[in-house]
């Protein structure tokens, strides 16, 4: 952790206290207006895990965009809600000057030996190394960072699409590895759904973000700097609002995590 | 609401000061340990409904289930994190004794004109009338407030099953009307999935429950006292954890709600 590696360079904390960590944003990291929603989960998933009470890895976290990030520092602000023998719920703040711009809530948690079985399956898709990499990185400073090799549904350029699917690999341009805060980003990383349905471009922006984290730390160190396939859709879009279902998998087969969000949009 | 019914009993909350709802638990809501998830839910939604600064209807809920609730009063606490233009955040906390029992964080929000499209499809079935009702209230009290009827994957008994795909109409047994409290509940009507994949029951409760509400007023009201299509599955079971997704459906084909959660199971 020097600081070279842009992913990295987000995620590093300050403590402030035994509850509170400083992070501060970072031009790459730039969205439409804020940072990337994706960097801001991945924070809030290195703080906990900096946190000396923390039992286990990440199983679930839930993030809600109360307000636009403002470039420069911010401060997490955590809390031990209950810990129990397997699990523990945290809820985390984001504040900047004293005012909440994110709240979240997570479960830490201990894998247990049970029966397992994975009954969803990937997307059908080739491999990621002939396919040439998408232009998203044209579009939002953040997308530079990433490799997106798209299968399915790539930003559209003027045609509606009837299927709001998008499936690409990605991985981190660099190969930094995948661990669980990378997980969390890797989550969303997908443009809004309407954009595909509409042809174009519209404001839009994630609400709320919920990502249940699948695989223990073993299977994530087997991903390693490879490529993982990411693929998401849309319920329905109504009221200017519309939901996102993603599954995010390894080159093996393996569900990595499932990720859900709501979307505003204009349009 | 006087009291004649027990879903209304159960949300019935008393204002103790503007920030603090007091509900009860009640012995036909009763689940396996504590009361049943998805009239806790039900709850967290009524008491920010019935908020003076409340704007909009409920648009996302993720509760997170810290602990069992005990038997006799609890107290949710309100606390409006953000008001912005067209939607609100929402944090609350469930405790029992000043002990937190469950969080909760709710978008709140008002409905736009926007383009609109449900792209997910209902599932096939049969209409509800002529199907038998389920016996899920042999095994749980609260189920017996519901008439269940199973389309797909009932209660197993002995077989396990390939798929964890549980398909049923769904109605209040007394036939009271769906509001965003029914509906938050109906979301959690889904016994364990791994039961069906094993073929019987073991030990599992739900962690953390997220659902959209992705209808509006006047569409909840044309459901009226009818059935609701109720459909989930499961993704991936591993480590003691499995993670459902679920929606629920109109009869003419209205998309009205979707709903994820991770669940603990040991087996």
């Amino acid at each position: 952790m020097t600081g070279t590696h842009p992913f990295d360079d987000a995620v590093r904390l300050d403590q402030i206290d035994t509850d509170v960590r400083r992070g501060r944003t970072h031009p790459e990291w730039e969205n439409m207006v804020g940072p990337f929603g994706g960097i801001t989960a991945a924070a809030v998933v290195r703080a906990v895990e900096t946190h000396p009470d923390r039992i286990g890895e990440p199983l679930t976290l839930t993030i809600n965009y109360a307000a636009p990030v403002a470039d420069g520092v911010f401060d997490l602000s955590l809390r031990v809600v209950r810990t129990n023998r397997t699990n523990q719920h945290w809820n985390v703040e984001l504040t900047q000057d004293g005012q909440i711009k994110a709240t979240a809530t997570a479960v830490f948690a201990t894998v247990r030996d049970s029966w397992a079985d994975t009954e969803a399956r990937p997307p059908k898709a080739p491999p990621p190394e002939p396919i040439t990499p998408g232009a998203l990185g044209d579009i939002v400073t953040w997308a530079r960072l990433y490799d997106m090799r798209f299968v399915d549904g790539p930003i559209p350029t003027g045609q509606p699409s009837p299927s709001s699917t998008t499936t690409l690999w990605v991985r981190d341009r660099q190969q930094r590895p995948v661990d669980y805060p990378a997980l969390a980003a890797l989550c969303d990383v997908f443009y809004p759904r309407v954009f595909l349905r509409r042809g174009g471009m519209l404001p839009a922006g994630t609400i709320t973000l919920t990502t249940y984290f699948l695989a223990d730390r073993r299977q994530l160190e087997a991903v390693g700097p490879d490529y993982v396939l990411a693929t998401a859709h849309a319920n329905r879009f109504f009221g200017g609002y519309f939901d996102q279902s993603a599954q995010l998998w390894s080159r093996d087969g393996a569900l990595l995590a499932t990720s859900h969000q709501v979307v505003y949009f204009k349009g």
